[in-house]
């Protein structure tokens, strides 16, 4: 939030709607002031990484415009400058206006605006607020739209943190599978509908999660071809009146050398100017991610139960205490985490699916909504994977013991006698043993069903989990 | 679906749009050929409950119409025969209009009034078509818009599920307390975050469910107060225009007396017509009840969990077998199906709270959305519920011995001692208790820190699920 | 967030599972170092209602134990002082903990607990981390579970937020009211499915949007009923075990004098420690509230479209400048922030409907997920009702010409003369009006079908706007 | 529904649970009558695509298993001379097993084997019941188990549909783009935020839903991609136990051939069997078109609102009667339906995501959920979007009076000549237009500020439609 001057000296600006005051020291102007007054609900300003990607396309129009005589290049140099340093993080309290804002987003674009006017009017030596030396409109925001600037910032924020959410995810996959290789050969109890069900290698289930999530992986990749088509240069309405084709493809190359994200400018501008199904593309790709974790963290959270009256067979790691009222507690914190954040980015999904299908004609006027949104979610996600990584999967550690226990008392290996035994001698047996708790070796040795050899070459932890009729060879 | 003559024939009807063949037996007419070929999506006719309703406020409509002379005593009379045939389920074929239409209920509308006319022209001696004896709007549909039927016949489907469910939760109530005295005595293990936590009562369990049910019956019964005012009479916006108001005033007393309802006219019948929250508010309700419904089957389902390697403590009624592929497993499939159905209801409130969010003006055109979703979350409850209490809870039984088993292996009744050993010494107990598996009562002897006597005191089942020190007295 | 002294110095505390470096001026301790680290995940703390609703909670619970001589009156006294303190914001810089946290709020609450002792500590002369004067469990926490504590405090978080929006919905309905008395008398076309309608007063589309307000406002004053039950005192499990039957009396009765929001304690307190669906149905209510503020400023937006090529019979406050490109344009931001804050709204109902059916067995572990979605929605809606009222509502202005032009050039008042001319010589009329522009008065008139007075009769705004056949005295 | 035979007469069949009775001239039995009984809540069965594709996963297997000697080769010619008659329709009313179901699909799954063994029984001369011709389980369900069979028949299911959809959209997108072509020239008011903006060529807008539409075909056909790996083969927990790997390799290639789809096995079964990431994708990629329909039919309806008192720039086609109370009304029913179908396929989302969500370690239970709504979905988008092109998009009719009419009373194209006239001078002009309703041309003349000729290059309509400052020959 802004902190004021001591004194709260004020200046006054002018717009077409009258005049306001304006903080001395502020960087933002009339606008700004306006805006932060017309949405003061949530306390929270606009995300900063899209602000930043606004500054971003500044600064590259103010290049652009320099180069073509179309600003002075004394304002060019001014205006790149303040670009700088409000991406070093150095005006970040002047970002101050709402992100639950009305209007398409131009309030963002003239806080943006104004910081940078003023700045740029510090660095030639006026004071603020003399926008007879750098222009918030004239100058910064030339031959620019609110609806193609913020589209345009949009896409440059998100693509780098769809990028960094694939990082992270490939290093979960990564850390999945080495978890795959480390319990490759420990048998435990399969479960389905959490009853118990034929046993499977504990490994194989960290690599079905590892496909899962390789999925992902992939699917952010491929979203991203889509989002780097950018509506700048489409000004108002995305037929570009106004602004001239030279600058639409200078600052188009511009923006795509600076970010290096291989943006490319749209062959129809209108049409990223109203349509925001790419966003509720990579949204619901996102909800597809979470939907995964949420599976994952739940069936650790599951196996973990416990310790004694649980599943039991997973002991996450202790990264917390867990309870004041009982000694020893400890609880799976960050699978929970994971999962609360899964939930919020479900949640966040529903909001950009809302305002998306509230575009009306030229323009959708909700998409400050989508952007918060949907920058949270990938914000969440791409900080929450890998805490989950490092503090939940690569300190997972089986319980050996109990997965042995579990299985052993369990009668569902009679399964694989019945190529052998037929269903209904099979279903006897698996019987005995969830009533008697007695092995089912024993018992098909017991009942002279089977012999010790015959027994071991079917029960073998190996036959009985992968394709097959155990102990038949007819799997291979 | 519509079974057509064998030889298809047909006659013509005309409308102000031109003429289309209507198949010879129909009971509908030319408007629902229409309808039907615009609306072909879902295959499925709009609910059969709504159409029923709007019977009855059609039935309504022609008695008083009759009574004040606006219409013939013998269409009046005919009318009123025909709509008895169609609530008897005699001509349910001929609705045919799909349940996602567009127009806020029109066609739904004329497909009723259409049919009513013909199978009054019948009654009448005439032959289906020849609206000069009864006509679909200047008799059947005098005085009325769709915009006041629909929201009325909605109002008039929607109470009675709303009661029915009520009475179906009530009863679910009933059980789950009758499970609460039951299991009034057997002591568990409490979980908190699935890790073992303080002990309960088993039946404490079922007492809390039996709270949040409450609840549900409680607000559903509130939520009828603002669904019984109906805006029958306000005509096409509200204003009542082209309805006399004797005829308001009488058809509202008519279907109040018909349905046994508790139904009033609104005093701003503009209001009905085009604001819908009182179905956001009833579908959120519903969405509340689903959520209880969710946890309370999840949870039945994690006790269920087994019978060997999972949590074992309940033993859901066997109700159908599990696997072809497992012998003797069987599933808590009747504890899914409600957990099931509560995600659809969640969802429906999805397409509720879309739909009355896209009215605009004077209407609403997305009612039949909301009538749609709205009624197949309450009959999927109401239905739900039933199968639930008699199919899962009421057959509940108890493993007691496993109950026994996952606390008296738990260390978490070192807890009790907490005031009497101090946080770390109990601790320190918890933890060997977990890791031998010896009873705590043995290690609190063996190491000599209690007498036997204090020891039964401590760790008596009532007093460990009280409020209160274990032992001490002081919670009384 | 936290401003670390210069020298970055600290002190180092320990808990079961080994020790961790603390900021030396850091009022939290070992446990929430540990949750800031589990939890970076969204950069934001917890809800600051939340944390200061469970300061609340801590001071009542300081006052009953020392009251009891449970904890050192020193100790007491000296909590209640840093509680006032923390109150008075003075700390808040301290809570840090993530407000996607996982444990069902186990980390807040000690981050809770030890700013408290930490100050407390200060207060009696000790320095920050000396716990054997005042420790954050012992004294701080003693009697308290998270899972008691935790719906507690979103309890009274959530009440006076409800009351708050409540007030200003109410102030909402009577600004519509005001508009509804203000052009009582102003004709304009009413439009169902957005196509031309029957006419209705300008003033009536106010009333009904009334309506609704005041449905949204009795809804959410009823819901509080519910909210009132506090599980305080049921600690863990909500059994009450280890907390004395005294203290829960006691600091419930505490508590209901220091907020004075009519709380009361559960009879049932293990209902309150795992259900959820009262937030869900509080939830929902907010969201049935979205919806009518949804539409509500929907339609502003379209009666406002314009000024020249939409229907421009609303003009809005200007309230800051719409366009650099489009000189005087000025957008209805006002109304598009209401729209965004609902969609947010309805988006958080999701995440609140998700947590609550994710809860498990005796706790519920998303309950933080709960508490910072239902907050916000909470917050936003206090916060842009009264934007709305005063910025949107109050200042708009009919612009009876475009009113007047946009029905008198539309056939729809044909309809008013069915009942004298029949139906089809009136669709006529209603045809020829829209094809030629000339007026209906005109038409009538010059075809002989009426005579003037007959068409001043029928055609009076006051009778085409109530119920009953325009001009026949049969309305009344 | 089951028709039953007039005498009611019953056989009765055993399981494992007992005995029950079955229609005499049923197909199915004892499994599914139980599961119709325990499943009565929607009195919808399953999908009818998704029970047809798990015949033909049924005639694979018996076609497999037949070739290799695992079952009689009477019993493998039999069944799949019954699937043939089951996929021609002719037992459809033998399908019961409710939609809702709980169980993973294990009762469809029973459903489809017992229908198919008795008719198959009946093939062989044998009469219903007597399973030892061939029976259920051990002949038609051999080597499957509900949990490889069902998602690999969710997969052949959805794919045809996808297809179907992809074309429809390809379609859809080509009628958008003949009205492109068709208004190529036909300039409009672009509207932001539903205020007047710069101008547009009316064919631009179409040209924009058509890019739209466009993605949305081209991410359902990438979808297909992790569609087509199958689990057949997986058996119960996807490890493949009592399935020989020839029966695996044999069936896949099998379905690959009957179907055409290029499925493939999966090299992991086990994921596929637990993890449902693929259908929350597909469902969100379904949910993005969903909002592109919404939009583009949204705007429809917005620029086709009047005729007198709206914007009535277009003209969809009448299909139907709209009023019977307002002569001459016509409603854009088929955009409503369209907007409709769009919010039913965000709610099915909704059940996606949470089925989904809901999956617990080796498997999930709510696959049954996730089919229906999926499935939904796919078959009304698939039926809307034709309806939509063919009844709304390619009758749309321009009413270029109109267009021009309100372009002309408007001031935005004052915005052209800023560059030449300066920002004030431009607003004050526009505000002129609007205000007094003269046209912008007569105004410059007027006010001598510009010739005509230079007047006509700057508001040449190709001129202000396209990038650049109008007139300039800059844009070029």
């Amino acid at each position: 939030m802004l902190r004021m001057s001591d004194e709260f000296k004020f200046r006054t600006e002018q717009d077409s709607l009258g005049s306001a005051s304006v903080p001395e020291d502020a960087y933002y102007g009339i606008h700004t002031v306006r805006a932060r007054d017309n949405f003061a609900v949530s306390g929270r300003p606009a995300h900063r990484r899209l602000m930043r990607a606004m500054v971003l396309v500044k600064k590259a129009a103010a290049k652009v415009n320099g180069q073509h005589g179309d600003i002075p290049e004394s304002a060019a140099k001014a205006i790149q400058l303040s670009c700088d340093d409000i991406l070093a993080g150095l005006l970040d309290d002047h970002f101050i206006v709402d992100a639950y804002q009305g209007g398409a987003g131009t309030s963002t674009n003239m806080n943006v605006n104004e910081m940078i006017a003023n700045r740029a009017i510090e660095w030639l030596g006026g004071i603020k607020g003399d926008y007879r030396l750098v222009h918030p409109i004239d100058h910064v925001n030339l031959y620019q739209s609110t609806n193609d600037v913020y589209p345009t910032a949009l896409r440059i924020a998100v693509i780098p943190l769809l990028r960094l959410l694939s990082e992270e995810l490939s290093s979960l996959q990564e850390a999945l599978q080495e978890k795959e290789r480390q319990y490759a050969d420990v048998l435990r109890l399969g479960r389905t509908q959490l009853m118990d069900a034929l046993p499977i290698m504990a490994g194989q289930s960290f690599g079905a999660y590892a496909k899962a999530v390789a999925r992902d992986r992939w699917r952010l990749y491929k979203a991203e071809e889509r989002l780097r088509e950018i509506n700048i240069g489409g000004t108002a309405v995305g037929t570009g009146m106004n602004a001239p084709l030279t600058y639409a493809y200078a600052i188009a190359e511009e923006l795509r050398e600076m970010t290096g994200l291989g943006l490319c400018r749209s062959d129809f501008p209108m049409d990223a100017t109203q349509n925001m199904d790419v966003f509720v593309e990579t949204s619901g790709l996102l909800k597809a991610a979470a939907v995964n974790l949420l599976k994952i963290s739940g069936d650790f959270r599951l196996l973990n139960s416990g310790p004694s009256g649980g599943i039991g067979e997973y002991k996450l790691p202790a990264v917390q205490v867990g309870s004041s009222i009982m000694p020893g507690k400890v609880n799976p914190v960050i699978a929970e985490m994971a999962g609360s954040v899964s939930m919020r980015v479900i949640a966040n999904d529903t909001a950009v699916t809302l305002a998306a299908a509230s575009g009306q004609l030229e323009l959708n006027a909700f998409t400050p909504l989508i952007a918060e949104a949907l920058l949270e979610s990938l914000e969440l996600l791409s900080r929450a994977v890998p805490l989950f990584k490092e503090r939940c999967v690569q300190g997972l550690k089986l319980d050996a013991d109990r997965c042995h226990q579990n299985l052993s008392r369990s009668g569902v290996m009679a399964a694989a006698a019945v190529s052998y035994l037929g269903y209904d001698t099979a279903a006897e047996l698996a019987m005995a043993v969830t009533a008697t708790g007695e092995p089912l070796e024993q018992l098909l040795q017991e009942r002279g069903l089977m012999e010790e050899e015959q027994i071991e070459a079917i029960l073998h932890p190996l036959e009985v989990t992968k394709p097959g009729i155990p102990g038949s060879g007819r799997g291979v």
